[in-house]
């Protein structure tokens, strides 16, 4: 039987990670670390299993007597304006959040790590494959949470190197889907939650900046079969994403048709936003073959549409929407 | 009166920062915190100034329940051989370092760092201007050094940019001189010290990789005008180092001159050694108008080897010779 600590689990993709990680009958503990800063408990509302325990702690300060024979650790605000707004503390979660779970780790367990897609920076080549050095402004506005992710990377690689740490470490580029929070900052949850209150969306600049947008399911798909799929010996990093390339002012007008009446409004470009970001999927494809996103965007943005409504109606008291105006990838 | 904090005050460049404060009068409190990891208590053993405290502790552990006016964090191995070893440790202090010094700054004080030109990575551009984005492997074997000060930079500007804070980021290119350790390994203190020894010179691959060699004397000078001298209002980050490009083997070479009998001997390459490094001067020399580096490599490698021999013959015993076979930079 295993024992498994998911750090950031009460987050967008962390909640949908340890759904995937209860259908593990030979995990028998799961130990879900939250502080919910970007978190939400309603995450993990639905999960009535006695396996998982929730502490709600900052992934810094966990403190545990015994070790795990898993480590995923996905504690890190994602969204720009959410990072933005406490750089000290997206580097600790990253950086300093790594140094404490390495600490938790049996000998011979395995740390996962989503990094990001950040790590390219606003990037020279497209797409971008797994050696692209990057091209990342190490005193920019993006900088916090891009060279905290890079450093926890190094600091998993030379563990690696240095001692044999067995890691997996994925570079997701851009997720949506449910379980997104309302004010999360981040384009298609943003464009629907807008729409759906009745207000303009909101897009930055031509909006003809591209992305690549990977629906959660198909997303943690990869994460699974990379993490702890059938043995690649791959210890990363490896890039996970759509390859569809769709611009942002595209998505907007998607959005906008599925709910009439909507307008796209635009205002000035974000400072340093990427003009384009799309995975090289070369290498996913022999490490995770079988793997590729099903989902297309057309329909993952009426899944997310779903949600969202259901939710609104579900809890429209919760929901503010004075910090839903403008959306950034 | 001021109160000033150095960390890494024992470090080959961090002792020499400490004489030049020291001859500032509204100074009245050096604390110098080293945990003596890659500094010696021998580089600060020629000062008798009752204003300067020693502490021995890591950066990153040093408590003080008062707070300073500048700050001056050089606290980190810089040597390939070093850091490699201890890449945890090495993240620790620039990262973790940072974060605990900027809880002993008082407002309005000045936090004043030495970044690296490492920043940059193996650059694909030449010279390299403050705005290049570098290109470093955060996987790769350097990657501790490189994106801890990366990370401690993003750090610096984020708070600079969130609340204001006074800092001071310089990035030092290639810096060689007394007090340089025996056994720092990189290149011009490891060619000097074999050939004082009797052993050849060993050169990574064919040496035509270049670098730009700061003498000491000459970059603190810089860094002096840059961190406290006259206000010119600009936070960083600034190229600091000697813009003559000479290739490794060069240097070999006039090692080898002077110390007759002295052979060389060509070994494998180093895992991504970058092929050049230089400063593009052009932002320094408007902001530090009137400083320049001044000592030739011919003139600065000669005082250098002086020193090394003056210490050889001063206390031969301390100096371990089978450390020293390599060189790096």
């Amino acid at each position: 039987m295993k024992s498994v600590l998911v750090a950031g689990a009460a987050g967008f993709i962390g909640s949908h990670l340890v759904d995937r990680l209860l259908l593990r009958q030979e995990i028998n503990r799961i130990v879900a670390v939250d502080n919910f800063w970007t978190g939400t408990r309603a995450n993990l509302d639905h999960i009535a299993d006695p396996r998982l325990v929730v502490v709600d702690v900052a992934v810094e300060d966990f403190q545990q007597g015994s070790l795990f024979d898993e480590i995923y650790h996905l504690a890190s605000p994602a969204s720009p304006p959410w990072y933005m707004q406490d750089p000290v503390r997206t580097i600790s979660a990253n950086v300093i959040g790594t140094m404490r779970l390495l600490t938790l780790l049996r000998a011979g367990g395995r740390f996962c790590f989503t990094s990001t897609s950040e790590v390219y920076g606003d990037p020279l080549v497209t797409p971008q494959p797994e050696t692209y050095r990057g091209s990342v402004d190490c005193t920019g506005p993006r900088s916090s949470y891009d060279e905290g992710k890079r450093c926890a990377e190094a600091l998993l690689f030379e563990s690696n190197r240095l001692s044999g740490l067995d890691i997996r470490v994925a570079r997701l580029f851009n997720v949506y889907g449910p379980r997104t929070r309302p004010d999360d900052g981040r384009a298609v949850s943003n464009f629907i939650t807008n729409a759906l209150f009745g207000k303009p969306i909101i897009v930055f600049g031509d909006g003809l900046q591209s992305r690549s947008w990977g629906y959660v399911s198909d997303i943690v798909d990869g994460l699974e079969q990379f993490f702890w799929g059938e043995e690649h010996g791959y210890i990363g990093p490896l890039n996970i994403g759509n390859d569809r390339e769709i611009s942002v002012v595209d998505v907007a007008r998607y959005v906008a048709g599925l709910v009439p009446g909507t307008k796209i409004v635009h205002v000035d470009p974000i400072p340093q936003d990427p003009t384009n970001r799309c995975p090289d999927l070369t290498l996913a494809r022999r490490i995770i073959p079988g793997w590729a996103c099903q989902i297309p965007l057309e329909e993952g943005v009426r899944l997310t549409l779903d949600w969202f409504r259901h939710q609104q109606q579900n809890d429209l008291s919760s929901v503010s929407s004075d910090s839903m105006v403008a959306a950034s990838v």
